[in-house]
């Protein structure tokens, strides 16, 4: 319900799915009546695919919190506690990222050793990632916790990387803090203690620092930073790839492009297509919590719904949780710190 | 010295500046027999022109501290010091910006109120500002005081304004702090106190938080934030720029753009062209100290380095200083806090 196209383009997305995969089953989480209503004006598999009624619904422009404390039966809290109980494997939500983690502390409850969640994005990169050649890095947090601690910053980097090797596939992500300088003594005081702790873990394949020009570049594939600065880089690529989204729609132009041998800036267009097609990557993962929770795009429709729920598959086939987990056991925290 | 293209391009600029502005005296900071053997190679009036020799500087590769420290006659320290004997009405280097702080604050001080110094950037942006419809926005703190206090976040505000009226000739800049969202508790508690008093502050047009996607659109006229922000979002831009750098050299490309028809395209790889074009902007301002002091980029080549200095004579004639310490004196702050 929370998504900013309303539940039609989730509800088609199910149906869709329902149709094209027979290795999953869908449960909607919404309102029955209305739920019914939009599945009857489709074809859909109806063996594959199920709705699980609640009227409560958490508006995406109003803080999480009091909404969430006001209706126990909520959709998110509902789609946590199917999970929880293991009636669902994941959790897929084009909603308030901030409700979509209250409802998980709540019902799923918070990998050992982690403290805060973080909220990952995908962007798109210059140069491509893993083993398919993914035209995109990891980023994270983009908004769960603004204030990182150097704590925080690793637990993220952790995750991050066990995140990229279960889903993308990569068996020894790359993994970096963003900064105002490579040198280990740049950044505040959080980000060069981060850095101290993360150059003495032999499991992660720790880059050290990069700064801001590294990222459209795609220097590394999974770039950690603080909810704050992450979500003011996710919002400025997103700025930017507005300002020059109409050519993008444009098929003449990138073929008169292409003719004129601009390869260089028909490879611009095409990337700032790509970082405009939120479509195709579908979701981002909300790491920390015991099962896999995916946060798709307020602004998705149908086909980037869908690409969520096979992401959530994905992130619940390949153990992804448990990845995080043996990640956080390779941390060098005390005992007395968790 | 310690711009990325050695002494060559500041002593050209200061030979082409003394030929072609009456109004102006430069004086150049460096190893005598080095500056005038490479004055001999050019034309220039030696009534505008004079050099203070000096053997000692700053390497821009190493932490600034220790050098001024052994090089009590290193060209940034003496440069300061001819601005604070008033024989010199501002400063201008292309050198380590964290050097001239240093020295500015041995030699200027700071106006009264200011704790903190901050490092501003001219940015390119979509909107126009100001009087003279410049296609670009200041930002600030752009690596000067990496973890920007609430108070420090409403002084970068109220010197940024101050700096942009006087300098711009814009009577009343448009200022916003950049956050994770648009409402007035988004943000670190830095931000939120930062904002609060901001829109008390009768002298100010401040337009409350901004978020990332305002940055390349440019909605405002000042944009603040904490030096490690500025820092990360400056680098990312230029980042963004070298991506498709290519194209800005490209004129042919441009004019088929243009044949066709596709302005937005066309507009598009303009914004970038005039993003990398760092020798049209010159400089940007180091901000809190008593007399004006500008920060040309490392890589400037001399067409930059004549167009900081055009910029520090502005600074100087417009008595830029006098309107910071007024704005300071608006801010509503303790005593006991300054």
């Amino acid at each position: 319900m929370g998504g900013d196209h309303g539940p039609e383009e989730v509800v088609n997305a199910a149906a869709q799915l329902s149709q094209d995969r027979d290795d999953l089953r869908t449960l909607l989480v919404g309102p029955g009546d209305a739920v019914s209503q939009l599945l009857d004006e489709q074809r859909y598999d109806p063996a594959r695919l199920s709705v699980v009624h609640t009227e409560q619904w958490v508006r995406p422009d109003a803080p999480p919190r009091d909404q969430l404390d006001a209706q126990p039966d909520a959709s998110i809290l509902l789609a946590a506690r199917l999970v929880a109980e293991g009636r669902a494997d994941a959790a897929v939500t084009a909603g308030s990222a901030g409700a979509a983690i209250l409802a998980s502390a709540e019902h799923l409850g918070r990998v050992a050793g982690v403290r805060r969640a973080c909220l990952a994005a995908v962007i798109p990169t210059e140069r491509r990632h893993g083993p398919r050649q993914d035209p995109f890095a990891l980023l994270l947090d983009v908004g769960a916790t603004l204030d990182a601690t150097a704590r925080d910053l690793v637990t993220f980097a952790a995750m991050g990387s066990a995140y990229a090797s279960a889903v993308s596939g990569n068996p020894n992500p790359r993994v970096a803090l963003l900064s105002n300088g490579t040198e280990s003594h740049k950044g505040p005081s959080e980000v060069v203690e981060a850095h101290r702790i993360l150059s003495e873990i032999d499991a992660l394949d720790f880059a050290g620092n990069i700064e801001g020009l590294d990222i459209p570049r795609g220097t590394v594939d999974v770039v950690v930073t603080s909810g704050f600065l992450g979500n003011v880089v996710l919002k400025m690529l997103e700025g930017l790839g507005e300002v020059v989204a109409d050519l993008t729609a444009d098929v003449r132009a990138r073929k008169y492009l292409q003719g004129l041998g601009l390869l260089l800036l028909s490879s611009g267009v095409e990337r700032v297509r790509r970082l405009l097609d939120w479509e195709s990557y579908g979701g981002a993962p909300i790491l920390g919590f015991t099962r896999p929770v995916i946060k798709a795009h307020g602004r998705s429709r149908h086909r980037a719904i869908a690409n969520a729920c096979k992401v959530a598959a994905k992130a619940a086939r390949s153990d992804m949780v448990r990845t995080v987990e043996r990640a956080m056991t390779d941390l060098p925290f005390d005992e007395d710190a968790l």
